[in-house]
């Protein structure tokens, strides 16, 4: 006897305005006060909240009156709260659940951020999430509706996401303020989301709804603890009785929101941030508002007021049989007033945002896939009890809008870096244990977890070690490996004995020298390399030159690939090459800062301050940190524009990308201005201010400088209005040439001027945006109490435009999912298996083994993912096929069941509501990416 | 089936050390907000607050475990929330008062200010709130335990009030923190209170407690959502699991102050201000702490922690059988530091302070006396329908603390007044169709509420109108009547048709002369004056002179009782006469004003401003406000000691106290300086340290400076530490002389200097002194923008000390309950009954007629006191007898049956616990105060 969630809807009535009352929490994954600290309600002196009690006080209220209902969001949350109630109180929650009087939405493991996160990540704590209500409720806990209120902005991805996912709708709160403007003009709070350009319509339509007034009750009905509205008054023998006034202001309100929707009826949001902590005082006001609201109908009033849930509001929609402006564009950038640009955030807390980009990577590599490779011998073996659950919630927390977005507060991030450091280590265990099984060798591990920095205790001591190369990627790839020594000669042989080309340079790191050597491992598998030491002492003249270096023009190429140039009197590049097509580009780049200064002369529009949230320079002319720069060249070319900012630039034999690594730290703030610290590219590329951002690391988005595809934009900020979130690349083309960067994390930019690029690298301020966090980000460590030093990677790629993306979607993957290395030091037991490959052969290119992971002890989760869009790749772009049967080495298919995206109902059941566009429908290619397998 | 009430106190474990923790909330009836703000929880922008959600909090929360405890106070909130139930929540609280999970402790109607009250208000609001729980919950609902957690010190005739409503013990919450050291070193903390010289022990002995912690939690232990300790957090899954640390830091906690304390039982208040809105917040943690503490006792730990309430706790401490400290003084002044004396409030509002004492005037005369007297037609007559409970209401929440006290905003003062104001409304129908009922004459009656500023627009314009005067005292009064008139001659005639003689002299309000003579009205009844214009036009000369004027030494006198002779060089007083007794003092009087500057240099021991409840004057010594003062004298004495300070001196024919009415205000503050005006007398009189206070209008305290009777005190604040409560009077005395002040309303007082006794008359303050309130005490209004002016008058009486009380107690009672004065304009009809008394003869001078009131249709109570203490009258202070039977002259007593002082129990029932006291018993004198007749 499955109930039918409609049935629990409360009947509305017809030919009069009808107000869904919707009461909620906004229950922050962490953001002032850590997640923990929100669940138990600890430090209430930074935030009062505590999500245990909301949930407690919650389920009593709705226990008092069957009328009232909930929705609740956060699974995180709830699924700390739930294994602590006894299974009399599961019993009665479950009861609530079936009787749709507490309804689940969203129901990911937190709302995730919607500019800052990468799809694979977003995918998997949505999953999480949604699997723990389907096996604790089974159907009535599906949410139907997904529910990002307060994210700032929204992706397209996300929506297609969500389409993928079964939702029947969406709904948020925060959206440009003048499209907010035109919309309620238009009626067009209300619309149709075509999320892909790839996918066949509806797949990656999401009806999407924008809330009247953020998620807040309307202004004077908040009854919360934490709010001073007046209660209703209604003891006439007591002062102040003041029924009829609440009456008279709820149906002003009521009146006046009904004009700017489209059907007759309304939604109202009943709560805000970890609200309900004492949910009667909510439930009392609203039992009395909807009595006396509803009383004056017997006098012929025209407007029916009702406990209401998200839902249950869609579905009064969707019965209204309407039809609905269609959006293929997306929700960036977001500006709540002229001057007030969301746009900081895309970069907030670089160190951040990397250390979690790295965390799904080992993520998806160790916990994932090698939990699958190897069985439960991977659970537990000689190296103890690992487990891939602490990595997988750390990383579902992570994904929280005030987590990756760098928007909490300084202890809060330091909590979530704790976080995927411990699922780290729970992980490290369960690696060391499968790589054991794989190999056969119970040698121990090590795992060097600082060579960004150059540190790895092991390779600088240690005359003789194994490295253990572990691919995640469903193709071959070769990879630079660069290692900490402190000797000057290395003998380096693969899994074959072979010798490999090395060579041995001056380090910037504690160790003397740095090792490098490029690596080739097996489609989802390893390899193994071995590393002697050869000689001590100082450092060897380069005993090759991977670059060749002409004194009168310094240029550097590898004769394969790509050339670059450098200006011999700037020290700046100057040009890049592509030597396959035989394109060249002029290119210089640059590194500049940007500042907020509060006494500034021509501040005078607006006094808001770039912050953790919001970026807003008060010049539109970025200043330049350095004419010149001093390069020194060795393997590489070595930059140092200011003693806070130097990159090396290097060309890999194997590869057709130009790295460019940065190092941005401690930002001086002695002249008591904080600095947003940006690197622009600036090439002879004619562009005619288009450009392309990525949509969470997946689709790729056309954007215009000072334009927005929806609205007629009055831009207010040149520089912080024509930013856009860039998750995994961005780039520039024209006719013949397109240059694309490639990110190792989300960053924010935008193209200012025509033919140019610019990335926010790193960001220190010394203002509260005053959007909450309370707290300047300033960010700094015990490792760093100057100021954070930040060093990350942009890889150019210089092509062709239409077959670009055959090269920056592989390109991109290898830095999303990146080989993980594992050393063990001494000689290998001479049984020891040196490779291994999961896959019985490499996939196609367009073809992206997304996920494979444990589901439960018989089967595994697989996604597979074609990954091109339709439009992007002669090559590529095709339908693919794939036998399952075939695919694994040592894993045999029993059977496969398809599920939707999130993986908590079965694709063939996955009816989702059906909405009319106002035009015609979008592409027709069709792309089946998602598989499951069971036994 | 009555249940007792011991069997629902959780069993203790004896050889362990027990902790009762005592879940309770501290509901001020007013103070930052109305008592209906705060019952709804409106104004949460001023304090969050909101007793109608912590009532329905606290009830569904004990539901949820039986072994959670919970006290309640206020029984003017209580009440409030009892009448919005359904009925069957009614049975299900009534279930937990039955079961002793909800207990009732104090239970008036609010807990009432012990400085600035009157016996008198105190006992009915005491008796309305326990009326209520009686006849609501029966004995299962009286309180055991009186609980004045919060009062600024406490009185002694509160102690002996609460022994004589059948309390079994007392707790607390602020002494003074020396006596509070002194008390913790001897264990003294919990002791017997002798709180009267007059009655037998142990008829007003009274077990009193001092709680440990103020009223609030230990520190670190307050988990309501009000507070920010951290919450016990037991899952070991989730960070910082402090389960370890909570306990160790409890343990602590509870050995330290069992240390302090006699018995191996503690108290531990688990609650405070408002506490337990959300009381899911402090149970979910307190049943975690009684879990976690005693788990440890599985390991050898002797603590046992259990959910108590302080019944239970008292019952434990009498079980000890031990003998206690004997204490006979009071407590008061209260200082919480050395320089923070709370002596300002005895004092603060006294324009609010005079207006609640005239209300109780009035409800007594009026809605009490006259709703017996005249019966039903009073509540229903020819003027409406009228009622005494608004009135009875509004008086009983002005007895809180932070009513009277004059330490609420300035809003919440205005809403006291305003519910009073309401409260005389209804009465004056009552008293409207009372007078009517028993004069035969429903002629309209005028009620002139401004006499004290001499405006009434009756007598101001009419040609002929009658005065009907209701004495509510049980003997006859005589008694000035003041009018403000623009006739200059008239004819006042008494019931007889006799002519009166009467004086129109230059008035000082809005009309331009003042009529006045003098009325005698019969015991508990009435008499009617009427006057009746000769001549209108300019004021002729006096026609008869009651003082005579000797130019050369400028000296008023009356023939028959007292002489006062003004210095002429000064203008001020300089001796006091009374002629029958041929005792003179020398008398001088003069206005002073004491400042808190917070600019002054020698103010560096201590930043604490005056404020409203504390008093601190930088220096001890008061500023002169004018050496001289002009005088004038016409009928009376004209006295101007500066714009703002004024005073009027007169001699009644037939009274023995000399006037003084002084009139002070708006206080200037242009240079800044908050000021705090007293009057001081000087006299010859040879006192040594020593002077007099009442309590609570009762009971006569011995006072000494700079000196307490239970420790040895180091003063710190010269002035403020010596100020004590004067609720009717004050005296100083040698061997032959006793001069008496009575007031007509609470102030401060004291005797800094021998022979000189000083009176605060009012307040102006710029500061606010950081207890809470948030304002400073600068009171303006309407009519006063500029600044409150406020008039009263002090009444002199020069005795011989041993009979001294044989005027002072009459004259404070005439001060206490004053004649009211009706109206009706022109003649009235012919067969008007001018004259009525209620009783058959006046009581004899020691019994006071202290309530006569309605208790049901056929009952009323009444409460006969014997007001002379056993020492102070050779005259009076004997036993009494009193014929019941032959009482009333219209009432016919059927039967009488005894009940407590608060009427909530039959004194025959009234079984106490016993306690016995470390030294010997006090007095024998037996005075049997209290009866009450019922049908």
């Amino acid at each position: 006897e499955k109930p039918k969630k409609e049935d629990s809807c409360h009947a509305t009535k017809p030919n009069m305005l009808n107000v869904h009352l919707v009461p909620h929490t906004h229950d922050d994954v962490g953001w002032l006060k850590t997640v923990d600290q929100y669940f138990y309600g600890d430090r209430n002196d930074i935030q009062h909240a505590g999500v245990q009690y909301i949930l407690d006080s919650v389920v009593d209220q709705l226990l008092k009156n069957p009328d009232r209902r909930f929705i609740y969001v956060e699974t995180a949350f709830f699924y700390r709260w739930w294994k602590q109630q006894s299974s009399s109180m599961q019993q009665t929650v479950k009861k609530l659940v079936n009787e749709g009087r507490l309804e689940f939405v969203n129901g990911g493991w937190c709302m995730s951020d919607e500019a800052t996160t990468h799809y694979s990540a977003v995918i998997d704590q949505m999953t999480m999430g949604l699997r723990f209500l389907n096996e604790t409720f089974g159907p009535c806990g599906r949410p139907r509706v997904a529910w990002h209120i307060d994210p700032f902005g929204h992706a397209r991805e996300h929506a297609s996401m969500f389409a993928q996912m079964g939702y029947d709708g969406f709904f948020f709160g925060r959206l440009d303020y003048q499209d907010r403007a035109r919309r309620r003009r238009d009626k067009e709070q209300e619309l149709l989301w075509r999320a892909s350009d790839s996918l066949t319509p509806p797949m990656a339509d999401l009806f999407t709804g924008i809330l009247p007034n953020g998620y807040n009750p309307p202004e004077g009905f908040c009854w919360d603890q934490s709010c001073d509205d007046p209660p209703i008054r209604d003891d006439p023998d007591l002062e102040d009785y003041n029924v009829d006034d609440v009456v008279r202001r709820f149906l002003a309100i009521a009146n006046s929101q009904a004009i700017v929707y489209k059907t007759d009826h309304i939604i109202m949001t009943m709560g805000s941030d970890f609200q309900y902590e004492n949910a009667n005082l909510w439930y009392k006001n609203l039992d009395k508002l909807i009595h006396y609201v509803n009383a004056l109908q017997a006098n012929g009033s025209k407007v029916n007021v009702l406990y209401s849930t998200p839902s249950c509001y869609l579905q009064e929609l969707h019965r209204a049989n309407l039809t609905w402006a269609l959006k293929m564009d997306d929700f960036f950038p977001y500006a709540d007033d002229a001057h007030d640009f969301w746009t900081g955030y895309f970069t907030s807390r670089p160190a951040l945002k990397r250390y979690e980009r790295i965390s799904n990577s080992n993520l998806q590599v160790t916990c994932n896939q090698l939990e699958v490779l190897s069985g439960p011998a991977s659970r537990k073996g000689p190296f103890g009890e690992g487990d891939s659950q602490t990595m997988k919630k750390a990383m579902a927390v992570a994904q929280h809008h005030d987590a990756v977005s760098g928007t909490e507060k300084q202890h809060v991030a330091n909590d979530y870096a704790r976080r995927l450091a411990h699922g780290w280590q729970r992980c490290q265990v369960l690696v060391s244990n499968s790589l054991a099984a794989l190999s056969g060798s119970s040698a121990e591990r090590m795992y060097c977890d600082n060579l960004n920095i150059s540190v790895c205790p092991l390779t600088e001591s240690s005359k003789k070690f194994s490295v253990n190369v572990y691919n995640p990627l469903a193709r071959p790839v070769t990879w630079p490996v660069r290692l900490p020594v402190n000797g000057t000669a290395y003998l380096v042989s693969d899994a074959n004995g072979k010798s490999v080309d090395c060579q041995v340079s001056v380090n910037r790191g504690f160790a003397v020298n740095e090792l490098v050597f490029q690596v080739q491992a097996p489609p989802l598998g390893f390899t193994t390399y071995s590393v002697s030491l050869l000689q001590d002492g100082p450092p060897p003249a380069s005993t090759q030159h991977l670059f060749s270096l002409k004194t009168e023009n310094l240029c550097v190429h590898l004769p394969q690939f790509l050339r670059v140039t450098f200006d011999p009197d700037t020290g700046l590049l100057s040009s890049l090459s592509n030597l396959e097509t035989k394109q060249t580009i002029k290119l210089t780049q640059n590194f500049y800062w940007l500042v907020y200064n509060a006494s500034d002369g021509n501040n005078l529009q607006s006094d808001q301050p770039s912050g953790a949230y919001i970026f807003r320079p008060n010049s539109s002319t970025p200043f330049l940190i350095s004419k010149t720069a001093k390069t020194e060249s060795i393997q590489e070319v070595r930059q140092w524009f200011a003693p806070w900012v130097s990159q090396v630039v290097r060309l890999y034999t194997d590869s057709k990308a130009l790295e460019l690594e940065w190092t941005v730290g401690p930002v001086p703030i002695d002249d008591d201005l904080g600095k947003e610290v940006i690197t622009r590219l600036d090439t002879s590329i004619k562009t005619s201010q288009y450009f392309y951002t990525d949509s969470n690391g997946r689709e790729m988005l056309q954007r215009k400088t000072d334009f927005r595809p929806t609205w007629n934009l009055r831009q207010s900020e040149p520089i912080a209005g024509n930013y856009y979130p860039i998750n995994s690349r961005a780039f520039i083309k024209d006719d013949v040439d397109q240059l694309t960067v490639v990110t190792d994390r989300s960053q924010g930019g935008g193209s200012i001027h025509n033919g140019s690029l610019e990335i926010m690298l790193h960001r220190r301020l010394l203002y509260d945006d005053v959007r909450g966090v309370g707290e300047p980000l300033n960010e700094t460590s015990n490792i760093f109490p100057k100021g954070l030093v930040v060093r990350g990677r942009l890889l150019l790629s210089l092509d062709r435009p239409p077959s670009a993306a055959d090269a920056h979607r592989p390109l991109a993957q290898e830095v999303v999912l990146q080989p993980l290395l594992t050393f063990t030091d001494g000689d290998l037991h001479p049984n020891t298996q040196l490779e291994f490959s999961g896959l019985q052969a490499a996939l196609p290119p367009a073809v992206h083994l997304l996920t494979l992971t444990q589901w439960d002890k018989d089967s595994v989760l697989l996604r597979l993912e074609h990954q091109f869009q339709s439009w992007e790749s002669k090559l590529n772009s095709q339908p693919v096929t794939v036998n399952l049967q075939k695919l694994f080495s040592t894993l045999e298919v029993l059977g496969v069941s398809e599920l939707n995206l999130s993986a908590n109902q079965w694709k063939d059941e996955m009816t989702r509501f059906h909405w009319t566009p106002m035009t015609g429908t979008g592409h027709l290619n069709l792309f089946i990416r998602f598989y499951y397998i069971s036994s």
